[in-house]
């Protein structure tokens, strides 16, 4: 096998494979990443057997072959080499031999029988995006997922298609986050569980641009993102997942309109007071004109009013005040309206439209403490 | 106790005192700052009974009188406050209150009486530097002192004034940095050891520019670093310091010249190759015309070439990468000379004028294996 490419270009495409190689294995060959050359491409893939890459180098065949070599070492040499043409050669031994400009390296590869290829799957009806849609839908949900292994189906998001609304749904059981786009055609309905993991890795490969396009494609085992000469294939979580509806409700008997950066700001402050072992709600209490927010810890106390509109009763409740913030990071609104029933029962933070709608279960508090 | 200043003052004075609060102590008090409020100044001060900083925050005095804070508590809330002023107002049971917009934080502080104050030192003939030399000069040599507290001196830069020069030295058994400046005027001959530590803190506050003085004040015990409204008192090392002149030669058999980019970067490329646990040297194999580096280990081999323009000898040699590579990067100048005399004695990297003199021992290799 030998290839010559340049620096740039395979720095670029080694850090995309590397989202799928695991930091450690028991099985060492998942460590390495495969050199795939044919006579008329140059492919890097890795896996993990949850998810696979593969990418397409540019630049010239002068050989072809495959190799599988250790990805971390791989890709810190690439990463410090001189900006210019590389050359890659493996001899008979898979010893792999890196030159640019004066720089030689060798170091020894490995046969890339073993190599769990990714599997060749039908591809059928591609629901097209756009990277910038993908990677926000993505940023806004995967936040409340579950990182608890015991329930797996909580550590995926929900991808539901209907007609030519795509909607996404990620629970961790104290909180619901939900985001519906309208896509371009229509499709045939589609509903699985994406593992929170992949998402998370496709989301730092993804471009972000409005004008670059991901095609999505769906099997029963498998979700596949395919862009930019790159393939993402990604098992499916099996099961079920919660019957979301039956949690909604559109009933309030609170609507608060309020400035979402002071809100956020203020919550932020608040949580200085937290020491990491503590548990401490912030206490919200929702008075005609205003919202006053309060905090009591070991450390001190803080209190803080922010101008609101409201509509319907006052009220007093308690937050986990990590919940609001990380929802709120991800509402773009400059303003928003925030829907309370009594201090048990759910707050919603959802728009007009419904685009998006995040569920926060309240906490308990000792109200006459307060 | 009552003040009003701007958020962005606060909060960059708070920074520099935070230097000297010690992350953990056996002495709560010392976890804390002061704030300190005369009739005329506002003054924060932190000692970790080895570096003591005062600083003063531009502001209104209301109200007089002094506090003791939980520095790490104080400096987050003031970080996270509305970019406006605050106001800071102490009770009689030291209770601290934070107002600043519609925030309000309230804090327990304590009596400043347990905390021990900078002692007042007799300040004596300040010796002039500009902040960027101060800055430069301790970059260039401080990351070889040693970080193993059972010899003392080891952990110290030695500041000799001799006349109108300024010299400054580190060492940790391996290497040798000195860096010689001119000073405007003359002084008295002074020699101290002060502690690595302070000079990692000092520097970190130092603004760098040219035209920001320093006055340096020593007596027996401190030394005294004064600038920006900013006092910061270290205890000095005791005991004499190593006799650097015996160490030096101006003796060799080779004489390199050789591109300094091009020499670090193919160093820090072959410690690609060294896994932490390894101690792997580089070896150096000067010819006529170039000079060739070479790395094994169990990862891989390199192999790099550069060309030189050589005096004498041919040699190859072995060195521990990292000490040529800190050695190096504080190099600015284009093109370095390095003097050798054979593979078992010390090298130089030093310019003409001896402005800097990078000493480096050798490591043993076993030549055959080459």
């Amino acid at each position: 096998m030998k290839i010559v490419c340049s620096k740039t270009e395979l720095q670029n495409r080694v850090n995309i494979v590397l989202k799928a190689v695991p930091a450690k294995s028991t099985m060492p060959i998942l460590e390495c990443l495969i050199i795939d050359v044919k006579s008329d491409t140059i492919k890097l893939i890795a896996n993990d057997m949850e998810l696979g890459i593969e990418t397409i180098v540019k630049g010239e065949v002068i050989e072809t072959g495959t190799v599988a070599i250790n990805a971390k070492v791989f890709s810190e040499i690439i990463r410090k080499l001189p900006d210019n043409d590389v050359t890659i050669e493996t001899d008979g031994n898979y010893l792999t031999t890196i030159l640019c400009e004066k720089a030689k390296f060798a170091i020894s590869g490995k046969s890339s029988e073993e190599f769990p290829y990714l599997p060749k799957v039908e591809k059928q009806n591609a629901v097209v995006l756009s990277q910038f849609t993908l990677k926000e839908i993505i940023r806004q949900t995967v936040f409340s997922i579950s990182d608890n292994e015991s329930n797996k189906i909580m550590t995926g998001e929900l991808f539901e298609i209907t007609g030519n609304e795509l909607k996404v749904v990620s629970l961790d059981g104290h909180r619901i986050s939900i985001r519906k786009i309208e896509l371009k055609e229509e499709y045939e309905d589609i509903k699985v569980i994406v593992p929170g993991k992949t998402l998370i890795e496709v989301s730092k490969i993804l471009s972000g641009e409005f004008t670059d396009e991901v095609n999505l494609y769906f099997t029963d085992k498998h979700i596949i993102f395919e862009f930019d000469n790159t393939v993402v294939l990604s098992r499916l979580i099996e099961g079920e997942y919660y019957k979301i509806n039956q949690m909604l409700s559109s009933d309030y008997e609170t609507k608060v309109t309020i400035n979402k950066k002071e809100l956020l700001s203020c919550i932020d402050r608040a949580t200085l007071l937290i020491k990491e072992t503590e548990k401490k709600p912030i206490i919200v209490k929702i008075n005609d004109k205003n919202m006053e927010l309060k905090m009591n810890s070991t450390i001190g106390s803080m209190d803080e009013e922010i101008d609101i509109t409201k509509e319907g009763k006052d009220i007093v409740i308690g937050f986990n005040p990590k919940f609001l913030i990380e929802a709120l990071r991800v509402i773009d609104d400059e303003e928003v309206d925030i829907y309370l029933i009594n201090p048990k029962a759910p707050c919603f933070i959802r728009d007009k439209e419904e685009r998006y709608i995040y569920l926060i279960l309240p906490v308990n508090f000792n109200s006459a403490v307060q």
